[in-house]
């Protein structure tokens, strides 16, 4: 019996995991679930689930959550000091770390710190911070499990492979709803439109990321430090059909995939079950679905975001905290109309220019970087033609 | 340093393993080339790789070779039987089954009953007595690893899984030069149309199998016995590119697949090095020329070998012994022109008809069913209209 902590049980990937939880109650039990201020939900997986302990980091919440829980054994926490000291609990066996952004980075970074084994669906711990992190992981004994789907079939092709032996991994980008798109097609599109993905059904802010193929980008970083890859490592290749999930060539030439139809609850259920696999009754991949899979190269010059992120990856440093920070400012202006598509790029790439860079930050560093990136991002959010008007 | 017996070094399997095993001089050693005719090949190679032993089965050819290497320390074997006893020798690290058909049963059979650890080559060890061959080595502890290209990817797939989580396997089909023909077509094609395999260059007899499917039907057995499966387990599926060298599906839903540029040299360097990979210079798979990956059901209407292998490993017994008798008889056949191309199905399934079934074979059975279905199947090709012409 594995006891899970999901930290960000009420998003996209929290709700699915309890999903895969709930059809094996024979292999997981719930010991803690956390939101941010999704309160409602919150007090309904609790109650289905009946953990040990909820968080609610938003602590306007915590009083409706407290009131809610109060005829149940279930402990409820407030604000996100909560978050960090209970994923350091000895009776949890693994935490998934399911937070979107930036906020997510500290209780995995605890986590990482108690040894603990985790399931990680939160990009920006490795993106921002992967250095330390995975540093601080030899350290510990903590074992990271990739959620995300590109990751996760990396991680499935190395089982049993050496990764001296590794010549390159190549992510799989479905190049999302604007693929083939020019930037005179791009400026016009709104959010409504980038939130149609063509293939995934995930979050919001994601589904920008991957309009923008940023999302690629952040993954690329993510590989760097989850595999422990020179940056030469790591290709991306666009296959519309995300029937390959990704591949890795090895020292001989020969490569391996993983394919599947695209559904996180696979990738999902694999994190939390590894190292066994589970028997389910998903739907399985049928090539009637799949007679033909194309790949073509990355258009950087038109989806500059993933250009950034890569050159953010080459720099190092704190580069790629600034980059993903501003990428979180410009998503959530682009999500509510205040910047348009193209724009992001430019606000993202001016953020960079402007911070100060650190070759060697420390996570207080990273904390400073990203409150001064998004102070900036947000500056020129707010001169943007579409702000003002 | 690997110590290399390499059954039938004078065919497209060896040649091409030598040219590996030159590349690497540090990691093997040649301690033992046979081959059955082609005396004058054998004593160019046995001249280069210095081996302690050479053996031609071919006893008019005895002579020759041994007066050729007369001035070097390299022994000289003659006959069937001297290839059965020197691969049992203790200095043979590994044998590298290369012989072609029926005949490199018996050798492959007594490197498994001495325990060696055994790159197969050789389909028809497995196709023919696949029962046999893998309970004796279960009980010497010999261990076999795969050759062909689709079992070298299935095996590279179920590096570090579970035997059990496999749901199935999925063997890729190029389709073979006559991919899409219908009977009408294909009742006029001649042999040395057949031999222009689109994606890979290999010897004549699997080349005529790669036109039939035949071959995807002997590899279907093949994988059977080599990975323990049920029938139900195995599928085909026709990838006319050949990139992707096969599936292995596993019961969460999950896929892994091998990929790599079709090229025999690949499966050979894995098989000889594993556990080890190899660097190598080898050309590197290019999206570009794989933009487009397809698959599509395989006709077995029109490609009744692949039904009629198919059947015999469900009916099991003897019965994939005589298929492969048959067809061994037919591809030669078809290679004089002495039958056409959809004969090659009659005469197989009449052979099939004709020879008694047997539940349990013993060795010697195995041997009497061949004989047996040769026969028979020599009777059938002499009535064809093209033979009589």
């Amino acid at each position: 019996m594995k006891r899970l902590a999901i930290l960000g049980s009420t998003g996209s990937i929290g709700t699915q995991a309890l999903e895969v939880v709930e059809s094996h109650p024979d292999l997981f039990e719930i010991e803690i679930l956390t939101a941010h201020s999704n309160a409602e939900t919150l007090i309904a997986q609790a109650i289905k689930f009946k953990p040990n302990a909820v968080v609610i980091t938003d602590v306007s919440k915590y009083e409706l959550v407290k009131k809610a829980l109060e005829s149940t054994t279930i402990k409820v926490f407030g604000g996100e000091e909560a978050l960090i000291e209970v994923v350091r609990w000895d009776t949890v066996d693994m935490v998934l770390g399911a937070i979107v952004g930036f906020a997510g980075l500290k209780s995995i970074y605890a986590a990482v710190d108690a040894g603990k084994t985790i399931a990680l669906a939160n990009k920006e711990t490795l993106v921002v911070a992967g250095d330390l992190v995975m540093k601080r992981a030899a350290e510990t004994g903590a074992r990271i499990i990739p959620v995300d789907s590109e990751h996760s079939a990396i991680f499935q092709c190395l089982v049993g492979e050496y990764i001296e032996n590794v010549e390159k991994v190549i992510l799989t980008a479905s190049g999302g709803p604007f693929r083939g798109k020019k930037p005179n097609f791009l400026v016009n599109v709104k959010a409504s439109h980038a939130l149609q993905h063509p293939n995934w059904n995930m979050g919001a802010k994601i589904t920008i990321d991957s309009a923008t193929l940023m999302n690629k980008g952040l993954e690329m970083i993510e590989a760097k430090w989850l595999f422990g890859l020179k940056n030469e490592q790591i290709d991306v290749i666009v296959h519309q059909q995300s029937a390959i999930h990704s591949f890795v060539q090895f020292i001989d030439g020969s490569l391996k995939a993983q394919v599947g139809i695209p559904d996180m609850k696979l990738p999902i259920q694999y994190a939390i079950a590894y190292p066994r696999r589970i028997r389910n009754s998903f739907k399985r991949f049928d090539f009637k679905d799949f007679g033909q899979l194309t790949f073509e190269e990355p258009d950087y010059k038109t989806f500059r975001n993933l250009a950034l992120a890569k050159e953010a990856m080459n720099i190092g440093g704190n580069a790629p905290c600034v980059l993903n920070a501003a990428n979180e400012i410009t998503v959530q202006a682009f999500l509510q109309n205040k910047v348009d598509f193209l724009e992001m790029s430019d606000i993202i790439e001016k953020t960079m220019a402007k911070v100060v860079p650190i070759v060697s930050p420390t996570m207080e560093d990273y904390e400073q970087s990203d409150k001064e990136a998004r102070l900036y991002a947000q500056e020129l959010v707010k001169k943007s033609p579409l702000a003002t008007h």
